[in-house]
């Protein structure tokens, strides 16, 4: 058995409620999924972190092929001089692009770390695209991006360098292209919701908020514990401001040149960072278990003279539970309580544990993490319990985080009741009038912004709550990450 | 039907065996593997290309996951003081390194796009590594990386940017690092000659040709049509300097602390490089059906009185491949033939082509892509000829490649016969001293460079073919990529 004085010390040591930015750091920290790194604002994505961004990437991948879209990468190099091509695109991005020294002699033109990759993939598709058979063309990479902030690193939510994929598709027609903006954007909901037990509320973002270069913004927006909002996804119609910055032109069947209609969207690393603070709890990761890497781990309880046995009957019934990815746990030199501390810390969804006794009795100890419910499930039963309890804990870890954005979504009319909702940490939906220096005087006085314009409205006529202007669209406002 | 003058000109306008780097570079912008971007030096990988990365990535993650090694992310920038650590890396890469303005008020350092990510990913591992419990610690990563070499871009092969792995793992002992070394190096091995079909060569780098800061270099060299070896995988002992220099400690199971054993390992996009110009032909690429990201396309015949029928065919024909990714290409606005033509450019395996008549004769057309045959097979045994025609297309080529390989390596005994052969465009194999300065000298009057010192060795011994000094190891030269 292990010697207990060598292990390290691993667990949480500050409650969720009581300081969710210090709870955050050290579930992240102290379940490896990521670290902070000699540069400053950039962090290493650890394994556990990598293995849930690969199993967003699968899923990702697979639902988009789907749709006709294939992946492709393009340079992490941008020239200076295509930023300019588009106004609000450069204006929009400028102040955090990090740039490298060119050393070619023939040319001396400053270098951009992409932060996005509009302006250099529309260069190449004014190069690809001729005709309007080369259409529609719907591409996406999965990269990295560098946007040089001023803030510290926040772990998955906001780093100088992240991880995301961005889609950039091509349409004849604005018919499309709006079909489409929401296709993603609905690919993105179920993303969040259905792999990822995050429930979101999608919608348009006001001018003041949308992309730099987009006609029209949509977005998913979660809303996390300590009452502040995160956008986990956005999906834009460019419209043709690029084709034409670009020259992308096509011939299409009336024989004539036409600009077409493109889109942009993207979901990033940050996602991660929404999937812990949603779930988790005072002893660290809680996964859903469609996201979670491996489901079920299994621990053999060791004793010299059983040990054969015990690692036997482990084998037995992970064999028994092909469907999932399940670890057994006979690592040597750590005790058993230490392993149960360690795989509660790093979210996985059930463990199981078998010792002689368990085996005498026919049965294993099967405990759930999200409830912490414990039960001794008779050995036939196992495959059974396994797959009730993970859809059971998919639903339920939706449907707690559901609840609790429906009880905080605050319908109000009258700017006292604003400050007072922003000041008790939820949501605003109220009348908006939609101006742009409305919206920053809000956030002036309240840092509260808006999040969305949700595609639903109840088709009210009123005024601003703000301003006191005509307004006719209901929005959801609240403090964000 | 399509109207042809419409169709874009694309077959391949020059012999393989007439200008081969001609010939590659109208392959991979004709069959859209990838493109030239704005920026000098970049590429853009188009998605055919891409889709053959992510088929090697798929691959190469199952095989290393069983060996335990787990993917992560380590940050793009790497402080210049990481590279002054170990003497030998940083004089090894200064000359290609990029550099950013670190423009944080606190801290002027700048920062290095990474070139590899040794120093970056072991300061982190410094951290990480406490005890023998931590190790073996195996990670790998997927990433971009930046060489900005002063050459100009060669689409694959050499590029300032370009996507690898880099496998970086951490031991107790010698005897491990050494053994697990050569197992990442076989893992190489079998990407490229069962996934790829690509026969390589196996063994050690000279002094001269090794990793810098590498204690010995290992390495997969495969030799291409025109007569050069192309190195497409290498896997470093890195012993214990890294460990010195970043201070990664661990105490033993004796309780006392010691340096720990260290590899690394990376292969990159150039594979695709030599998959292209190993197995392609004057019609454009050729691809094995392992690494095909599509193994048959099905063309229907269509006439407007008979549209219907074909397609449902053609979709029939479809289901019975469910092994394999079929497409169906209905595309309208195309000729029958335009379509042959582009999917022999772009190397699909195999062709179905199925009209209203075939359908009369319950046969389809079945064209291989390697050898062109084309023979009319009852539509009862397609699946079976689908099978069998994979199967022998896969060793077929790689038999073809082997074939060429063995033919061209010449084993000499004197230095006319060396400077001749080299000429010849083939592959030396000789008694070499291993002196740096004495392969310095060959390479200065010859452009050959020593390939690997294989594993097997007949265990002659007598003097360096070049220098005349004592020589105990036979040793591959050629020109190279």
């Amino acid at each position: 058995m292990g010697n207990k004085n060598k292990e390290k010390k691993m667990g949480i040591t500050v409650k969720k409620e009581e300081d969710m930015p210090e709870w955050y750091n050290q579930v992240i920290l102290k379940a490896e999924l990521a670290d902070y790194s000699a540069i400053k604002g950039c962090m290493v994505i650890r394994p556990l972190g990598y293995a849930i961004w690969q199993k967003i990437m699968d899923t990702f991948n697979a639902r988009i092929k789907k749709l006709g879209v294939k992946n492709a990468y393009f340079p992490l190099f941008i020239p200076e001089s295509f930023f300019k091509k588009e106004a609000e695109h450069a204006e929009g991005f400028s102040p955090e692009v990090a740039w490298i020294e060119n050393k070619d002699e023939d040319t001396k033109e400053r270098l951009a770390i992409r932060p996005t990759s509009e302006t250099i993939m529309y260069d190449s598709y004014s190069r690809w695209i001729r005709s309007w058979r080369d259409l529609p063309l719907r591409i996406n990479q999965w990269a990295n991006v560098v946007r040089w902030e001023v803030q510290d690193c926040k772990l998955f939510l906001r780093s100088r360098e992240f991880l995301w994929q961005e889609g950039h598709c091509v349409y004849e027609t604005e018919e499309e292209v709006k079909r489409e903006t929401l296709i993603y954007l609905n690919e993105y909901k179920k993303l969040a919701e259905d792999l990822m037990a995050i429930p979101v509320l999608t919608g348009v973002k006001t001018e003041k908020e949308k992309f730099a270069g987009a006609i029209e913004t949509t977005a998913i927006e979660a809303f996390m514990p300590d009452g502040k909002a995160l956008q986990l996804g956005t999906s834009h119609n460019l419209g043709q401001g690029f084709a034409k910055a670009f020259g992308i032109e096509y011939i299409g069947k009336d024989e004539k040149k036409h600009y077409p209609w493109q889109n942009s969207w993207g979901v990033s690393t940050r996602f991660i960072g929404g999937l812990i603070m949603t779930h988790s709890d005072d002893k660290g990761l809680v996964l859903p278990p469609k996201i979670a890497p491996d489901q079920v781990v299994i621990v053999p309880i060791i004793f010299d003279d059983t040990k054969d046995k015990v690692l036997k009957k482990a084998k037995e019934i992970k064999d028994k539970l092909k469907k999932y990815s399940v670890i057994i746990d006979d690592r040597e030199g750590y005790s058993s309580g230490w392993k149960f501390n360690e795989w509660e810390l790093k979210g996985i969804p059930i463990r199981i544990e078998i010792g002689p006794k368990d085996i005498e009795k026919k049965q294993a100890v099967v405990v759930r993490r999200d409830t912490g419910k414990k039960e001794f499930i008779p050995l036939t039963n196992i495959a059974k319990t396994v797959d009730e309890t993970l859809d059971d804990m998919q639903t339920n870890l939706f449907d707690k985080a559901k609840e609790f954005l429906d009880n905080n979504i605050v319908k109000i009319d009258n700017w006292k009741d604003f400050e007072k909702t922003i000041k008790d940490r939820k949501l605003v939906k109220m009348l908006f009038c939609g101006e742009v220096a409305c919206e920053e005087e809000i956030k002036e006085k309240t840092k509260a912004t808006s999040r969305c314009i949700p595609f639903e409205q109840e088709s009210k006529k009123g005024v601003c709550v703000h301003c006191g202007k005509h307004a006719e669209l209901e929005v959801y406002f609240s403090k964000a990450y």
